[in-house]
């Protein structure tokens, strides 16, 4: 074994008290509601038909194709998410539906492979012609994604067939060869869709596809621009220019880009393709060109929750430094590809500072996307929020004051519950007969190395408290090197093999402690991170956050709620050296962190817009509550960076 | 004399060391750059052709007609300015200009009054069917402002009797009677003209008029909504519900408004009219709207520039306290808007909250709109400007980082060039034998009062200094009132009369000190108000200035500039306790005061996007500069909100 592999999830069980309870909601909740939402039987929502889709491509039903141009891709998540559930628990009748699904995409694919209900009914003859927008390879990813997590999950090859075929045809059909187009999607997703394709079948040709898709993408002359010109009909066809190339990624050859662009979420899966390509072809370049855009996401255009995109407009990403903490897109679906995106990095070389913010994003911008019953769900996720001025400001129209119920562009709520669904794979990964511990999750984790199937098992009641127990339990002994991560948020981490204290300074090395020892049944790591309340600064040249912190525990982002302060929040200020205590809060949304102290407000009196008189002061109780679990309590103001004096 | 009644522009020569420079460029720059402009003679700007349309109107020429809806209104608007710098300065070959251009409005009005080139050419079948957008009555009130403003100014009646015959076809078209249409216009403006028009000629059917437009206005069932319907061809034609009926204040009848709405433009020229009403016809109600509103817009929705209109969509106002510095609209129009509005509140009762507000936005808002030369133009007038984001943030697309040449929609240079020739309109108002002294401003009024002329002179180098000296000249001994303005930003404001002090606690009410004597020539006023350096404080409810101070003098506004303090500007901090000092810089700008003293960095070094540690601060001197000279010096970032800790 050479390449850094994260561990398969078949072979992980987490039982966490945080984690389990969401781990629950996606397979009691979301699967469940997400096969109602495709199937039409949700009632007082506006039908998907996406599966009604599938039958009238098949040739079973009478009638039109409906929806968005990816409408698909709501069955493809539903059969992820499936399939990463089946991967942890088995559900037999949960799999028969999902074979059931698989049968019928099986029946709706064209002879040639072609795989894509939007076109199939009716208008196949326009294939291939709209790629800036038509979202065919983007469909196509998903779907590919669907499969290969099935194929993992029950070893059953139907599904894996079917995409295999449909990729052959992409294959015959896209590359650098004669006769063939040098198109690529206007939406990425396929690319890394196809580095798993190839890495569930070992076929090659996938791999090479996914380069030249990654590596046509952007090359003059432009070709999503040559597509618009050639489009008789323009009428139904946005000009690629309308958002500007830089939407797509497509403004420069990737390997010349250097800062990162456009559309988050299709950013995070394009670079998500690139560290995969680079990984598995050895591309060192093309590894320095992610290390160069996740300098500038992570140390430029990030929210301190893990969010990115700045803007509503074209949901991208707009110029170093420029967060603005109330417009801001910071869609869930784009904390989530940062969250890919870090896993590839980390498997191109570990090093914390992925760790860190794949568990920023996995905490806070990812994980406020969904209410705490898992029925709602936000897709943009700003940092502070003024329901009052939501209503009549116009550039904040992209802003919801609550969570909303399942949407026609149903992107969010399955993305986070693929995620959610998959997230033991995120826990350890091994090379050779190293293993790294990169997310501390309560559970048991069998791992096959070289010569045995190792155990581990972790004990945590991580993020509300920083203690770790991992019981390494080989049947043999084994030698072996544990790489175990020490949080970068982390100041006075401690470590006992066991019950022996280990100086963590003289074996850390990029975020993670080297522990090389022979390992017996029984052995005992214990790790401690102390998590007290922490006061973050942002860059000063983050205009909008001068003068202000965020809160932080651990992991965990903090906010204001009108609920637990009051209205006008902007006017709540912090003293530097006032006192912040953590509290665990047994009755609170289950259980959670708060964090409470003195701050300050204005007293009322003046009533005059302008005024001479500097405000004077009065001493309040402030309570803050960990940032995912805002707007669970009812509408109200949210506010993230806090006035310190 | 029952009315309080501003003086006659022609009885008053401004020479004040201020605003000479700023009448001499309308003379000399704008009003001939105007009539070039109209005339299709500037170079590398598409022509106007304003003055085309009314020849082809009037049948000499043939063609189509070219522009906006209300391009009527460049002539309009050149021909008020003119009239006013006749008022003040002769100018025998602008005047035969000037008449030459009425002569051809003449011939362009139709047989039965109407005066509309737009429609005139080409389609007068369809006048009065799109009242919500084609600006008939907006530009009819232009016509007629100008009109009242030539006769006033040369007493020749040509131009009046033109606008007479327009509005009485006008009506004879509009009124509750049967069998005229129970419109409005979208756009205010032929309410306030009206009362002018009834002021200049005594007829009292268009006051009337004017009442019946503003008490219709917003009135069930909706005329505006009623006329979309009834529009076969919505093609070229907005839903008035695409801004919302609040867009042009119409989304309730203007006697139940509360709060000011919609489009601040139209929303000012129609507060003026309703002040003009109340006024005019003892309306107590109306002024009491007038009063709600006023504490609407000065308390909870205006700029400490001046400025109104939070947000670009509609140009409008949005909630209370919502006043966002880098995305707002505050066109320069609508501070001038603000401005004809306080001189009528000032009719109607004499206050200084309404001279102080006059004053705010003549020397902030207004005044910022044009560069130093008069040759270039903000529309938008954002308090916080960062060039390198505008050109990607969608939400900040109507931020201009410099001041434009002539635009194509031609509203808030020509309506700077009338405020600023009709300046010396604003400084002196008589009642009965009462004279009221609003504005400091240097030069000479000759003011009829009931018995003799009076001449007043002013001496002063206001708003540098706030030292006023007025001489009052009556050629006989004169018993009279004189009530002295008393700037609601001065707090120890001293006046003394013939060289002896005078007590201005017992004397002053509402903002002014009424000094009643017997007057002889030669006595002497001499008032001191000092101008100390002052840190204003926004109300906490206004939650982007929470933390932070607005530097003013007297009544300018300042603002810090890349050019004198370096980029990243919010990063500046103001120490409570730091020392700020007022200079007078001759060789800047044609010589201003501006203000110097000590700040705060942040100390650079680390790189991190976020951090544990507090910013470490380093001291710094700032210079912050008159709001209204911003980007004279080349473009760079501006910011008027600076933290203070």
């Amino acid at each position: 074994m050479k390449k850094d592999t994260f561990a398969s999830l078949n072979n992980i069980v987490i039982k966490d008290k945080f984690w389990d309870n969401y781990i629950r909601l996606v397979r009691e909740v979301i699967i469940p509601y997400q096969k109602k939402a495709i199937n039409d039987e949700v009632p007082d929502v506006a039908p998907s038909r996406a599966i009604r889709n599938y039958k009238i491509a098949a040739g079973e039903l009478e009638g039109e194709f409906f929806g968005e141009v990816f409408q698909d891709t709501d069955v493809a998540k539903w059969l992820e998410a499936v399939a990463y559930s089946l991967a942890t628990k088995s559900d037999p009748e949960l799999e028969k539906e999902a074979d059931e699904v698989i049968d019928l995409i099986g029946r709706a694919q064209e002879p040639d492979g072609y795989l894509n209900t939007y076109y199939s009914i009716g208008r196949l003859d326009q294939r291939w012609t709209n790629l800036t927008e038509a979202h065919e390879l983007y469909t196509a990813g998903h779907l590919i994604e669907a499969a290969v997590a099935y194929y993992g999950a029950t070893g059953k090859r139907k599904f894996l067939d079917i995409v295999c075929k449909f990729a052959d045809h992409i294959d015959d059909t896209f590359g650098a060869e004669q006769g063939k187009l040098r198109g690529y999607a206007g939406h990425a997703e396929i690319e890394l869709a196809l580095v798993r394709l190839y890495k569930a079948t070992n076929e090659k040709r996938y791999l090479k596809l996914a380069k030249f898709f990654v590596d046509e993408r952007g090359q003059e002359p432009n070709y999503l621009d040559r597509e618009y010109e050639e489009t008789e009909d323009k009428s139904t066809f946005r000009n690629p220019r309308d958002w500007g190339l830089k939407y797509s990624q497509s403004h420069l050859p990737v390997r010349e880009q250097k800062t990162a662009e456009g559309h988050s979420v299709r950013a995070m899966y394009l670079y998500s393709a690139m560290a995969d390509l680079a990984l598995e072809t050895n591309d060192e370049e093309l590894a320095d060109i992610c290390r160069t855009l996740w300098e500038n996401v992570t140390q430029k255009r990030m929210y301190v929750t893990g969010g990115i995109g700045s803007q509503f407009y074209g949901e991208a990403f707009t110029v170093d430094y420029d967060l603005p903490n109330d417009t801001s897109y910071t869609e869930t679906c784009a904390s989530i590809g940062l969250i890919f995106w870090a896993q590839r990095m980390l498997s191109l070389e570990p090093n914390g500072k992925y760790t860190d913010v794949l568990e920023r994003a996995l905490f806070n911008g990812a994980l406020a996307g969904m209410s705490q019953d898992g029925k709602r769900f936000f897709y943009v996720n700003p940092l502070e929020v003024w329901p009052e001025a939501c209503g009549e400001r116009y550039d904040k129209r992209h802003v919801k004051i609550e969570r909303q119920g399942w949407f026609s562009c149903a992107c969010c709520p399955p993305n986070l519950a693929r995620l959610l669904a998959s997230l033991g794979g995120y826990i350890y990964s091994q090379k050779d007969n190293e293993v790294f511990v990169h997310l501390y999750v309560g559970g048991t984790a069998d791992l096959e190395l070289s010569n045995q199937t190792v155990q581990f098992v972790q004990e945590t009641n991580y993020p509300w408290d920083g203690k770790v127990k991992i019981t390494v339990n080989p049947a043999n002994p084994e030698d072996l090197t544990l790489n175990l991560r020490i949080p970068g948020w982390c100041q006075d981490p401690t470590l006992a093999v066991n019950g022996e204290k280990v100086d963590l300074g003289r074996i850390t090395d990029k975020g993670y402690a080297k522990v090389r020892k022979t390992w017996t049944t029984g052995d005992l790591i214990e790790l401690e991170f102390p998590m007290p309340v922490q006061r973050i600064y942002a860059h000063p040249e983050v205009r909008v956050n001068a003068g202000k912190i965020a809160l932080m525990r651990g992991p965990i982002v903090y906010c204001l709620e009108e609920a637990d302060n009051g209205s006008a929040l902007p006017d709540v200020s912090l003293p530097r050296d006032s006192k912040l205590e953590a509290q665990f809060e047994a009755e609170l949304m289950g259980g959670i962190v708060t964090i409470v102290g003195e701050g300050n407000r204005t007293a009322t009196g003046d009533k005059s817009l302008y005024r001479t008189t500097p405000p004077s002061k009065k001493a309040i109780n402030i309570k803050a509550i960990p940032y995912y679990a805002w707007n669970n309590r009812g509408n109200g103001e949210m506010l993230v960076w806090i006035r310190e004096e």
